[in-house]
């Protein structure tokens, strides 16, 4: 974006959290009333447990970003603040991770391309070349990086390279069928996206709609959560169920269960590319 | 409530709408700031077709409501504001309406004895005496106002004197099968609550179930609304649905939707009791 | 019911399991067919992975029970049937076990009483005497039986006395917070339903709405499962779940979920007193 | 598929539709059974209102179609029964219609090539030429049939004479934004399924989310039906809703809604295509 004084108002999306204490919401209002900024949506947060208060302002205005950046770091000393300013509706630029199992893909690839969905897909990895004519076919470039137990390392120091080169924000792992190092985890943590094909924290682990099926569940269900070290257990960002009977085999639990799946992926994408995620902790605070 | 310096904290809610324009975020966090109060969650929302601002906060102040209210008056001058400023969590006095059908009437006395429901029950008017033993078990005090073409104007006129009497801030249609007057719709406006047996606009009017039953719907719903003079048109609080089979008789639909019904009423009287409902001509803004 | 000879037509209910081979339904329909009986309802499953055939059949007939019993029997023996022929809509004789919250209790009594839940509640068994007041308002009798310790032995046989005495049919735990022992299980297996507190096979054990707060999880649940001397693993009836935020405290999560659990609760009774749940191992068929 | 003795036992599903009366299960069940045949699945269901009778059964047997397709036409004289048989699991030869949304298209395309939909897409009509690469990706072929007031009639003509060409079974509007004619909805009466974006009939016509969101509603939805002379009158097949908020401007409800479309809409394919959908009047039978 440019730093030039805009001439025309833009929207900026600024989220914040902090150790709560009176003032927060005022201060924050008066560093951008002060720049002539007019609040279109906001939406605020004091979780009494953990002492945090987070916050979320969309935010019309003249002032080119930069300026008002520079107010918000004094502020953020003062508060102990961490913070994003970025416009809104900028597409984050996002890798999206895949093996064999296309749903996810193509329906991240058609919203980006067709419903607004706010991401620009810089690249699609595959551990696989199954989905590479699907990626395609989308304009989005195919990287296939094959992964066995011998070249895993090297392949995550590809995928390393891939992020810095492409100037990758967000990370998302639709159906990616392999597990990441704790070191990549926490070097990308808060920016990788996974959906786990249960709902958490039921069925953990492998094959989940048999396990599903074995238990005799009536709804099966998908989980979007943040990617960390501990297998599973990272933050939920949204999750949804659908409604299974006797009747359903593993199988038709599986197919039931990816419309869930594709669902749950994008709207927690969507939400993260608009800012709408924060973290709390093992959780999430989301200003849907 | 005491109006003199408090010694604990008290949870306030603000609720307030305007003309949009820059700083009224800023003024307002202004006003509660300058008294010491910490805001612990609030939500803004910008129309940008009606070009009108609401807000909902909830605050944590040992000042007296009235100091603040003071202050708050003097903004509103400014902004041109409609706005509120209630305890937090201080039931509501709420006079319930029924005719013969209990399942919305037990269903909200058992929420205000024992789920948290924040109103006060302060009557149940029935145009029948069914329901008479339930009001009582609840404690509720059960008044019995029969309703036919020549007595109506006379009913209308001893229920204004009931909410006067009792001091009643909301009234409850909980399956009352009596059409409001115009006028009364008028002068309680914004302040009465009804539950309409169908997902409006679908099957306005009489006998939804049989409407929804004749046109084979796959889902039934039920909506509720503020009262207004134009019947079922009044701004919409909240709807849900359930599903419905070509097995379902005209009366398995009805007993679906009544399920359906008790708790959309329920949702909507918890939301105008705590405050975050507010009316956007003929729409409404719910801040959940 | 009367073994005479009916003159008009009854509403039978037919369900049965037996291992799959050719001809059962025909076999079956056969012996309805024979006696003048007329299909209004029928649903049949074959378990592919189990070998399992399960049906139910809504039969109008003017042929008594007891000829249509024995003309069963025979075919029973044949296919090595398990099998149930009951009028259809007889209330089951049905006891409610409760502790202290009385959201599942008052939900049945009046679905019970109002809307057509086919159960005849012939008795109220509390830990405590808190539900006494609703049970008797609805006019079930209270028993009011302690359990601690050391009473727990005496307790289930008061309660096996009670099953015996009041011809019992199917037991409900109503949110009653005491384990059955093992031997009770046992001894009542396939006649005992529980709701639990969350999406079984999450959050099993105790206090699941502060494991799921703990969690952050997104959407809360409740599972009606038979009971089994292997708690919480009984075999799953129903589950729903509803949505919630990182704004809901525990105890609002607890709230929030009570309607689910009650609403769960009586879909679950409905079907088995409807005769529409079959078990199937550790699983259920259910004929919704 | 062969009219020669089969070897290896197929799947067949069966249904039929006549006036009710005693003996209709056990008749067909026999037809099977003296073949051999295994039922797998079956559902009944008698219209105490109309009088009718629907049967669905899926049968595994040796015996050649045709041989049963006799036994069946001989007893469906008796019963006056309208009946089909079919493989289960034959892809139903079917053809999409589009203009320039391609939500629908794209989702019903991915699902017949990689999630088992039952249909086989022997052509995609577009009066807009938009969805040209799209339905090429996925090896359909694409035809132009531009649509003018002058040039409707042809533009149908052309349309039947694809059907017949192809061997269409089923047509599917899949946002295809323009009226049939009475004769060519008469025509293919009962083999035309529509996606229409309301919850109907709720916001019939013309910008049903704009309808929405004026009224203010807080679900919007979806529903597929089958195509009739009566514009957004025909049998309603399936039907979903999703949850809307006041923050939703007319083009995020319809962003919202198209996910609701695309999920109502392949379900709705997938029912009639594995024939479980059965016509009843105005209404349908949907053995789910």
């Amino acid at each position: 974006m440019s730093t030039a004084a805009a001439t025309t108002p833009q929207h900026l999306v600024l989220t914040l959290s902090c150790p709560d204490r009176p003032g927060i919401v005022h201060a924050v209002t008066g560093a951008l009333a002060r720049r002539g900024g007019n609040i279109t949506e906001s939406n605020q947060f004091g979780d009494s447990e953990t002492g945090l208060f987070f916050m979320r302002v969309s935010v019309l205005t003249k002032v080119p970003r930069t300026e008002l950046e520079a107010d918000l770091a004094e502020l953020a000393t003062s508060y102990d603040m961490s913070w994003s300013l970025d416009e809104a509706d900028r597409p984050m630029r996002t890798l999206l991770m895949v093996s064999k199992e296309g749903h996810c893909l193509s329906d991240l690839l058609f919203r980006a391309s067709n419903q607004g969905l706010p991401i620009q897909v810089v690249g699609v990895v595959g551990n696989h070349e199954d989905l590479r004519p699907v990626a395609e076919f989308y304009g989005a470039t195919f990287h296939h990086v094959p992964v066995t137990k011998d070249t895993k390392e090297a392949a995550e120091q590809q995928l390393l390279e891939l992020v810095d080169a492409l100037g990758v924000e967000l990370v998302v792992l639709a159906r990616y069928m392999q597990i990441l190092s704790p070191a990549l985890c926490e070097r990308l943590r808060g920016s990788v996206i996974n959906i786990h094909h249960s709902f958490l924290p039921s069925f953990k682990g492998a094959k989940p709609y048999h396990q599903a099926h074995e238990r005799g569940v009536k709804l099966i269900g998908a989980t979007a959560h943040y990617v960390t070290a501990d297998l599973d257990e990272g933050p939920i960002i949204e999750q949804d169920v659908t409604r299974a009977t006797h009747a359903d085999s593993a199988l038709q639990l599986q197919r039931k269960g990816q419309d869930v799946e594709r669902r749950v992926l994008a709207q927690a994408v969507k939400w993260h590319a608009e800012h709408r995620v924060l973290l709390n902790g093992q959780r999430t605070v989301v200003f849907a």
